[in-house]
């Protein structure tokens, strides 16, 4: 019979520390669980970036990832777009009674990939147990502390500038939904979870100036990114539709949900607003990475409607982006 | 109809941009989300101490607190026990569908009391929302970020070295399943939830080299931590029945449930291990706070039983304290 997390895995006793000791400190290394209750860290002086993220999404495996791996990359990108580089990771489990020890593992063992992947220290931690149908088999909250070395610059954004996202969208987003709903004809959809953080380690030290804001448009998708940034500002954000990179697949599933790849979530892509002149430079920068190979610029600021996105579409009409009341996907993250 | 959470509270939209910059951001403060995913926070250069601990406790309103409460104590506690001062906080709320507004907001209240009354900052958030059945009403992640001003020396723990308990044992855990069980006779317990971080500091500023250990005595009580001391080693904790301070009801809530309260979670309570010449001195500092007015020298360390935590009791009579292999009270944090 597998091995399945019971009530005393998260009781502060032997069965807890056997199992810390035992697997989550086998797999995730020697620091990720102190014997004291913190971490003790060696910062230079300056200014940190500090961010917490939990984990709740459903399925918990998925073509492309796990939520062990989303994560640790989530958490890692939040820092790195904000110019900063990802150091520090503490990892916060929230078991459910009766989860089996081996997909744990197999969650584990992502984690600690994902963060070699990135180059990022899990070094603190927690475990708790809930009873069977107080959670949904496991819930991660990683938070992040990330060092700046290249911090953006925000000059104000100014109509001209063009909006960059630096690949295809959607696919995580309808990588889950298709799974979900049993949609997934294809082996190529999978989710772009991906520590992003080199990648943008070398377009803001090539072009420190240029860049005026960097998100990774996760929960809510691009358009919901581009709302944030036009709300009660004297601009407009402008795409054009032929631009944006859309995976054939992603098309398709949004094509028989009735989706907007624009409002699906991604685990790997990051919008970038930059001065006109540095912004096919950017592109290319970000065209060598394995992770922005399909980067575009997809739009520019305008005055045409402020405070709002538009996309012009193929036909060259014109349709208002508005932030949605909700996501059409929950739990994606 | 009082307000209930819908999954479109979690999932990236206005429902959560609203729920967030009208209450969220109301109570806790200004900077606890920030437009960015991060929160840019200046350090000095040096030693810092990060952890991170998810609150899953229920009754999540009980005498004495709330889980907002024990969230911000909880880490709180665990910087200022390693000698840090705790300076920033982060919050990341898994709520259930269905749960109601105004108890969420009571949440959001005491912990913006908490961390204004612990001095700590609230700088960054999260929000998700899961399904009813898959959570329970609120689970609370705090990592926080302390800087150190007066680390621990740690000397090596000797033979005659004092345990010091900064008050009564147990009252956390009783409180919280005596509330599970009915078993509430007495208004005048309730939980000694408490930030402890200036009783810690106005210790270790005026006995810097005297103590050895120190640490919150949390799930799995004061034996807990006794064995995580001990074990391994080649000394032994000696524990005094007749010094250790627990208050009248736990006794007797202990007596009818069959608990022993050395084993019972604590959320306002250190032990110090310090040697023999200052354990008086310290004990009276302590006695200064608030939160220290029960402390009391309870044992001391010596060779009897290498590795082993043991009581000496009422009729001098010797037993064994083990790491239990599970904790007698579940989601007691």
């Amino acid at each position: 019979m597998t091995k399945k997390i019971l009530p005393g895995h998260g009781s502060g006793g032997k069965l807890m520390n056997d199992m810390i000791s035992g697997m989550i400190k086998e797999i995730l290394g020697r620091d990720s669980i102190q014997i004291d209750d913190s971490a003790v860290l060696e910062i230079e002086g300056g200014k940190i970036a500090f961010t917490t993220d939990s984990y709740t999404v459903t399925p918990i495996f998925f073509p492309g990832g796990d939520i062990g791996k989303l994560a640790v990359n989530g958490t890692v990108n939040d820092l790195a777009v904000m110019g900063a580089k990802p150091e520090y990771l503490s990892c916060a489990l929230i078991l459910e009674e009766g989860f089996g020890f081996d997909e744990f593992e197999r969650i584990l063992i992502s984690m600690k990939e994902s963060a070699d992947s990135a180059d990022i220290k899990i070094v603190t931690g927690d475990t708790k147990v809930v009873p069977n149908g107080k959670g949904d088999r496991i819930y991660i909250n990683t938070s992040g502390i990330g060092v700046f070395r290249n911090p953006l610059q925000r000059k104000p954004i100014e109509t001209g500038d063009k909006i960059i996202l630096s690949g295809t969208a959607g696919d995580h987003g309808i990588t889950i939904m298709s799974l979900r709903n049993n949609l997934n004809f294809s082996s190529a959809l999978k989710s772009d979870c991906a520590p992003l953080n080199k990648m943008i380690d070398s377009v803001t030290e090539k072009f420190p100036g240029s860049i005026k804001f960097m998100r990774d448009a996760t929960r809510g998708g691009v358009a919901s990114v581009m709302n944030e940034i036009t709300a009660g500002m004297n601009f407009s954000a402008k795409l054009i539709e032929e631009e944006i990179p859309v995976a054939d697949e992603v098309k398709g599933i949004c094509g028989i949900l009735g989706l907007d790849p624009l409002y699906v979530a991604n685990e790997g892509k990051i919008v970038i607003i930059a001065d006109s002149a540095s912004a096919e430079g950017i592109t290319a920068e970000l065209k060598k990475s394995e992770y922005g190979k399909n980067a575009a610029i997809i739009g520019q600021i305008d005055s045409v409607y402020p405070g709002k996105v538009y996309v012009e579409t193929f036909i060259g009409g014109k349709r208002l982006l508005p932030l949605l009341v909700e996501e059409q996907l929950p739990r994606i993250c």
